[in-house]
C-alpha cells in the first residue's frame, strides 16, 4: 500500500464483493463497517483492514423485550391542553395525536406516582384522588375540574418501536420488517442479559476490531404523531431516558422528591433553548454519572476481548454527553458522528478524552439521494467543502461513509469524487501535524449551558436549520472554521468564578430573549451582570447578537444596554425620544459589498446616545458599536452563515478585541478564501470555499501580501519560510 | 340670520376687524375666541355671538410665581443610568440632558425624603446616608457604590417654563417673550390667589360668556432636552402633577408611605403602555378626586358670575380624566379639544357629564401651515374627512378653529372650504337628531385601563403615529367611525364582575406583549382567563390582535392560545412540529383586493391544529380563526388604518359575533363608502371618505340594495321609508 492510505472507513454489505474490494483500494480505506440491517461478507473480513461491527445494545432482540415488558424503554409524554368546558368530569385521551404503534402508556408502574395531571391555568397539580385512568378508552378522567381551566396529563409510555428504526423503516420504505422494541440496559435484568450477550458476541466475532455502538442506552427525544409524522424532536432531549427504576435512584441521590414536571417542563421537555432548572441540571448530572459508569463496564468488556469501543454520536447517545464532566471516565476509544456542516464537525472533533474521532460524511448511501437522476456528487461536494473549514481547525481523525455501498457503485463520478476527498483529507491531516493550528486569540460563547452544549447551542434536530435558529446558528458555523480558540462558558461558571471570562479576548452572547443561548433569568442576577461589565470595562470585547442579555427589569430590556449602547423598545419607553439614527462607516463593515443579511431580524432595537450606529433599517438598529470602560462592544441583529457575514463577524471580533492592526496576518482579502497556519509543520493553506475560481491578496504571518489564484474548492498548501 | 347658523367658533385677534366680521358671517359662527398671546377687540365683542375667553389658571403671572417659588409646579424626573466604574464615589449630574431654562431641581423641600437614588442592577434603594447633592455642580454623589452597578437619581424639579408656552414659543419663533412659569393651584397660597384673581377677572370682563380654561392645574408630561428638543412626552402622564404638598396628602389618604418610584416607574413614568401598579392607580384616583373637587370650586365661581366654564382637553388637563369616575362631579359646562383624527374626535365627543363638546379642527392657524406656498385646504380636507366618520357616530356639538385668523384670511380657498364644512356639519348634526345612531351591536375593548383611557389606549403624544403603535391604533381609528357601540373594559372590571364581558357581542384585546393594551400580568390571573373563556364558550366573539393575552407561563405564550387557535413561538417549542400551514378563503377576507397590510408584524405566530389559517407569510401566521365552545375567535397580526383594513375588521367583528347574515344592512359594497342610519330622524347617509368619485351597491335597513354614486368626499342624505 502507498503512503496515501488510511483514515477512511467504508460501509459494506453482503453482495458485489469484488467491486467493493476495488473501492476499498481506490479510497485507501483501512476500515470497513456494516450498517443497520446489513451483514459483513467473510471475504471482506479477510482484507487487511479493520472491521467495525455495528452493535446495538438496546434493540434487535424483540424476544427479550417481549419477555421483559417492564424493562422496555420509556418516555415522558405530555398530552395537548384540554379545557374543562363543563363543570362535570373532563376526559383526556392521552394517546390522541400519538403514533400508537410506537408508544404504549405504562400502567405497570404506579400511575398515581409517575403520572401527573396539571391545571395549566393555575400551574397546580391535580391531587391523584381527583383523577383516574380508563385503560380501555385510554382516557384520564378528572372528576372535578375547574371550569374553563386547561389541563394536561404527563405520563410514562413504553417505546414499542425504536424511533430510529422507525425513521429508517419509513425513509427506506421497508416492508415486512419487524418493528424493533427498545429495552433499557440501565435496568437490572436487561443489564445482566445485555452484558452477557455482548461477551458472547465478542467471542463469536473474532474478526471484529472495533465495536461500533449504535449507541448505548437512551434515545434522544423523537416522537411521532398519529400519521407517523415527526411530532417532537430534540436531539439533546432526555425525556426518553427515564423509568421508575432510574427515577427512584435519582430521587435518592438528589434528596428531594421527583416530579414528572421536572422532565415534562410544561411540555418543552427541557430542550436546549430552555434555561435549565436546578432539577433538570441535577437529573442530567445524575444520568451522566450513571451512563458513563455503565459505558465503562461495556468498554472494559470490549478491551478484555482486545477490541476497541467506538460510540456513534447520535440515536441512543443521551447521557453520554461527550463535552460533560464524566465522559472521559467511560474510557471509550473513539467517537463517530454524522457531519452535517462545520458546526457538527466540531461537535465530533472537539470531543476530549477519546483516542480518535471519525466523521461520517454525507450523503448517506440511501435511496433518497442515490436514485436515477439524483446528484450525490453535488451533495458530497457541498458537505465536504462546508465541513472542511472546520476540519482545518480541528480535524476528525478519520472520515467515513454510511449506507449501502452498492447504491453508490452506480454513480462512478461519485466514487471518483470521494477518492479525491480521501486523498485531500489524508494530506491535510498530515500537514496539520497533529498539533493545534495557529489561533489569533480566544473567543468565548456565554450561555446557560456552557461546555456541555459545545457547538450545540442552537440545534433542534441534528444540523437542521430552523427559521428561529439560523440567524444564530450562523455564528457557530462561521466560528467552526475560524482561527480562534473557542470556549463555551455557562453563567454558572461565571457565578462560581467571576474571573472566568477573563481568559477570553471576546465574549459572545447570542440568542432570543429568555432562551438558554441568550440567558433569560441569569440576566437578573447582579453577579452575572457585574462580572460581564467588569470584563468589558477592563478591556474585554463583547458581541451581542439578537437579544443579548435580554431580561425586562428596572427600566431596561437588555441588562447590558449600557455596555451594548442599544436597547430594545418593548412598548414601555415610547414616550422617550430617540435621536441616534445616523449610520457610520466602520472597520467592521469595510468588506460588505451588498445589503447585509441579518436573517430574522429582532424588531425595535434602538441606539442609546453615545453608541455608534453602523446600520439601521426601517427605524430599527441592525448593528451598532459602543465602548464601555476600556472595552468595546458590538451589537448585531442576527448573523446567518455566509462567506460575507462570516467576514463581518471576523472583523467584529477583531474590533471588539481591539486588535484591528493584527487582523491582516494569515488573512485573505477575498472573504471566500480562508487561511490557516500550522506552527507544528510551518505549513499554511488557503482554501477556496466556493464553486468558482477566486483571486485574493494573501497576507502571511508577517503581514507580507501577494496575489494568489485558487481553483473552485481548491485547497492550496505552502511552506512558511 | 338664516337657519344655517351656529355651532361654530372662530378665533380672533385685535386687527383686521372688518374682515373678521365677514368671516364670522360666512361661516355662520356663533362664538368667537381669543388665543394664547392675543386679545379680543371691543368691536367684535359687540357682535351677537358668544365670547370665549381663554383663561390660564397656572401661568401668565410670573410675578406671583417668583414671589412664591415653593409653589411653582414640579415634575418628577429620572436621570439616565450611570455606571459605577470605580469603587470610589459615583457622581451623577442630574441636569445633564435636560433643558436648564425649563427645569430647576427642587432643593427647597427635603431631598432625602423626596428624591431617591436607586441601584438599578439590584433594584434596591440607596440609603440616603450614602449619597449627597452638590448644589454648585448639580451632582448627586453616591459615596460607596457597588462597582459596575447602574444607578439613577429620581428627583423633583420646578417647571420654570411652561412646556406648552415653550412649545408655542419655539413653533412660532417668538422672541423677547418672557418665559412663563407655572404655579400650582393645588397649593394653598396659590389657590387662594388664583381664585380671588379669577373672581376679579370675571367681574372685570362682563362680555365674556364662556371661560375657556387652558387648562386647570397639571400639565401632561413634556420635558425638553439640552438642545430644547422633545425628550419625553406622554399626553396622559401624571409626572408633572406632583409636589411634596400633594404627595403628603396622598400618603395620608393611601395609608402607606409614598416612594418617588411610584411616579418614576423605572423611568417609564406610568405611561399608557405600562400595566398600572396598584400605587399608581391609587395616586391617579386621588388626583382625580382632588382635581375634580377644585375644578368644581372654579366652575361654581364662573356660574356665580353667569358664565359657562369650558375645559380645553389638553395642556394642563391631567387629573381631570373626562372618562374617569369623578369628572361629572366637577360640573363643567363644556369640553373643547383638538381633533387629529376619528379617534381623537371620539376622545372628545364621547365625554359624559357635560352640556356640550367642541372640536377644534386642523389646521391650527399658525405659520407652520399658513405660509406662502402652503396648502391649508388639503390639510383641512384630510382632517375633516378623517374626523367626519367619527362625528357621524357621536358628534361633537360644535366645531371651531384656533390660531391667528389673519393668517387664514390670506387663503380665500381655505375660507371657502371651511364655509362648506360649517354648513355640512350643521346639516349632519341636525339630521342625527340628537340621538344615538343605529348600532349593529356592542364591541368591547379589553385592556389594563378600561374606561378611563377610552379611545386613548394606543396614544403617546396627541394623535401622533408611532412605529410601535399604528398597527393597533388603526383598530380604534376604524372603530371610531363604525356602527358599533364601543365599550372600554379593564381587567379590574372583569375581576370585580366576571359577567362584565357579557354585555358585548365581541371583545377585542390588541397590543404588544406585556403592555397595558394587551394586559401583561393580568393574563397570569386565572380569574381573568376563566372569565374570557367562559364569555367565548357561551357564544361571545373574541378578536385578538398582535400579542393578545401574551404572558409566558405554563407552556403557552398566549394565555388564550386555546381560544385563539394560535400561539407565538418564543424559541421554547421549536422541538414541536407545526403542520397547520394551509391558507383558507373566508368570509372575513372576501373584500380583500390586495396583499393585506398588517403593519408591524408580530413574528413567529403559528396555528394550533384545528384552527383555520386565513393568511400566513414567511412561515408566520398573520390571520387565523378558531372556534371555542359556542363562540368564535379571530387572530390578526396587526391592523393599521385604511379603508380596506377597516372593512377586514368590520367583517371580522361580524363573523366573530356570528352575525354574518345581518351584515348587509346599512352596508356599502364599496369599502370606501360608509353608511349610517339615525332612527330618531329616520334619515341615513352615505359618506365617501376618498378624494375620488365612488360607486357602490348600497343596502338599506331591510337589506334592499341599489347602486349609488358619490362625488369625492361627498356626504349624501336620504330618508328611510
Amino acid at each position: 500500500m502507498s503512503k496515501h492510505y488510511g483514515r477512511v472507513t467504508v460501509p459494506t454489505d453482503v453482495d458485489m464483493v469484488e467491486e467493493k474490494k476495488k473501492i476499498i483500494e481506490r479510497w485507501g480505506a483501512d476500515a470497513i463497517r456494516d450498517c443497520d440491517g446489513t451483514d459483513m461478507p467473510q471475504e471482506l473480513k479477510k482484507l487487511p483492514v479493520k472491521i467495525y461491527s455495528t452493535y446495538y445494545t438496546t434493540r434487535k432482540d424483540n424476544s427479550w423485550a417481549r419477555a421483559n415488558p417492564d424493562e422496555i424503554q420509556q418516555v415522558y409524554l405530555m398530552t395537548e391542553f384540554y379545557t374543562a368546558m363543563e363543570d362535570e368530569s373532563l376526559r383526556i385521551p392521552i394517546m390522541k395525536h400519538l403514533y400508537r404503534e410506537q408508544l404504549k402508556p405504562n400502567t405497570i408502574h404506579d400511575i398515581k406516582r409517575w403520572w401527573e395531571v396539571i391545571d395549566r391555568t393555575t400551574g397546580e397539580v391535580v391531587t391523584p384522588e381527583h383523577w383516574s385512568y380508563e385503560e380501555e378508552t385510554m382516557e384520564v378522567v378528572i372528576s372535578r375540574p375547574d371550569r374553563y381551566h386547561d389541563y394536561t396529563v404527563s405520563f410514562l409510555a413504553f417505546i414499542m418501536w425504536d424511533p430510529v428504526h422507525m425513521y429508517n423503516y419509513l425513509t427506506n420504505r421497508w416492508e415486512d420488517v419487524e418493528h424493533q422494541i427498545t429495552y433499557d440496559v440501565r435496568q437490572p435484568k436487561t443489564q445482566e442479559y445485555v452484558l452477557a450477550k455482548l461477551k458472547r458476541y465478542l467471542k463469536e466475532n473474532p474478526d471484529t476490531d472495533v465495536v461500533r455502538f449504535t449507541t448505548f442506552f437512551h434515545q434522544f427525544t423523537l416522537v411521532f404523531d398519529e400519521y407517523a409524522r415527526e411530532k417532537f424532536v430534540d436531539w439533546f432531549g432526555y425525556s426518553a431516558s427515564v423509568s421508575p427504576y432510574i427515577l427512584e435512584q435519582f430521587e435518592k441521590e438528589a434528596g428531594y422528591p421527583f416530579r414528572p414536571e421536572y422532565i415534562i417542563d410544561q411540555g418543552y421537555h427541557n430542550n436546549t433553548f430552555r434555561v435549565p432548572s436546578k432539577e433538570f441540571k441535577d437529573f442530567q448530572a445524575f444520568q451522566q454519572r450513571e451512563v458513563s459508569r455503565l459505558v465503562k463496564v461495556i468498554v472494559d468488556i470490549c478491551h478484555e476481548h482486545q477490541k476497541e469501543a467506538m460510540m456513534f454520536l447520535g440515536d441512543h447517545w443521551i447521557g453520554t454527553e461527550p463535552f460533560g464532566e464524566y465522559f472521559p471516565q467511560a474510557g471509550l476509544d473513539a467517537v463517530v458522528g454524522s457531519v452535517g456542516n462545520g458546526t457538527t464537525l466540531r461537535l465530533i472533533s472537539d470531543i476530549p478524552g477519546v483516542k480518535y474521532t471519525e466523521g461520517r460524511f454525507l450523503p448517506y448511501f440511501f435511496p433518497d439521494v442515490f436514485y436515477e437522476g439524483g446528484d450525490p456528487v453535488r451533495e458530497a461536494k457541498v458537505n465536504w467543502v462546508t465541513a472542511r473549514r472546520a476540519i482545518l481547525r480541528k480535524p476528525v481523525d478519520r472520515i467515513g461513509y454510511g449506507g449501502y455501498l452498492k447504491l453508490a457503485l452506480q454513480f462512478p463520478e461519485f466514487i471518483e469524487y470521494v477518492e479525491q476527498v480521501c486523498e485531500e483529507f489524508r494530506r491535510l491531516y498530515d500537514n496539520m501535524g497533529g498539533q493545534t493550528p495557529y489561533n489569533h486569540f480566544k473567543v468565548g460563547i456565554l450561555n446557560a449551558w456552557g461546555k456541555v452544549r459545545s457547538w450545540g447551542t442552537h440545534m433542534v434536530a441534528h444540523a437542521i436549520n430552523y427559521k428561529q435558529t439560523y440567524s444564530y446558528a450562523g455564528i457557530l458555523e462561521a466560528l467552526s472554521g475560524m482561527p480562534f480558540d473557542v470556549d463555551f462558558i455557562s453563567f454558572d461558571d461565571v457565578i462560581a468564578d467571576s474571573d472566568r471570562l477573563k481568559s477570553c479576548d471576546v465574549i459572545i452572547n447570542a440568542g432570543d430573549a429568555y432562551t438558554a443561548p441568550s440567558g433569560g433569568e441569569y440576566w437578573g442576577n447582579p453577579a452575572v451582570i457585574r462580572a460581564v461589565k467588569e470584563y468589558v470595562a477592563e478591556g474585554g470585547g463583547f458581541l451581542g447578537i439578537g437579544e443579548p442579555s435580554a431580561y425586562q427589569r428596572e427600566g431596561r430590556f437588555f441588562a447590558l444596554a449600557g455596555v451594548l449602547g442599544v436597547d430594545r423598545e418593548m412598548g414601555f419607553s415610547l414616550s422617550s425620544d430617540k435621536y441616534n439614527w445616523e449610520e457610520h462607516t466602520h472597520f467592521i463593515t469595510e468588506d460588505c459589498t451588498r445589503e447585509i443579511d441579518f436573517g430574522e431580524s429582532i424588531r425595535n432595537v434602538y441606539a442609546l446616545p453615545g453608541a455608534t450606529v453602523l446600520c439601521f433599517r426601517d427605524k430599527e438598529v441592525r448593528m451598532a458599536v459602543n465602548s464601555f470602560g476600556k472595552g468595546r462592544s458590538v451589537y448585531i441583529n442576527g448573523l446567518p452563515y455566509s462567506y460575507e457575514t462570516s467576514r463581518l463577524l471576523y472583523r467584529a471580533i477583531f474590533w471588539a478585541a481591539q486588535k484591528e492592526e493584527a487582523m491582516k496576518k494569515w488573512y485573505s482579502s477575498n472573504y471566500s478564501i480562508e487561511v490557516n497556519y500550522y506552527p507544528a509543520t510551518r505549513k499554511y493553506c488557503l482554501v477556496n470555499n466556493t464553486f468558482e475560481e477566486q483571486i485574493t491578496v494573501f497576507y502571511d504571518g508577517n503581514g507580507k501580501d501577494r496575489e494568489i489564484v485558487l481553483k473552485e474548492n481548491e485547497i492550496q498548501w505552502h511552506d512558511f519560510s
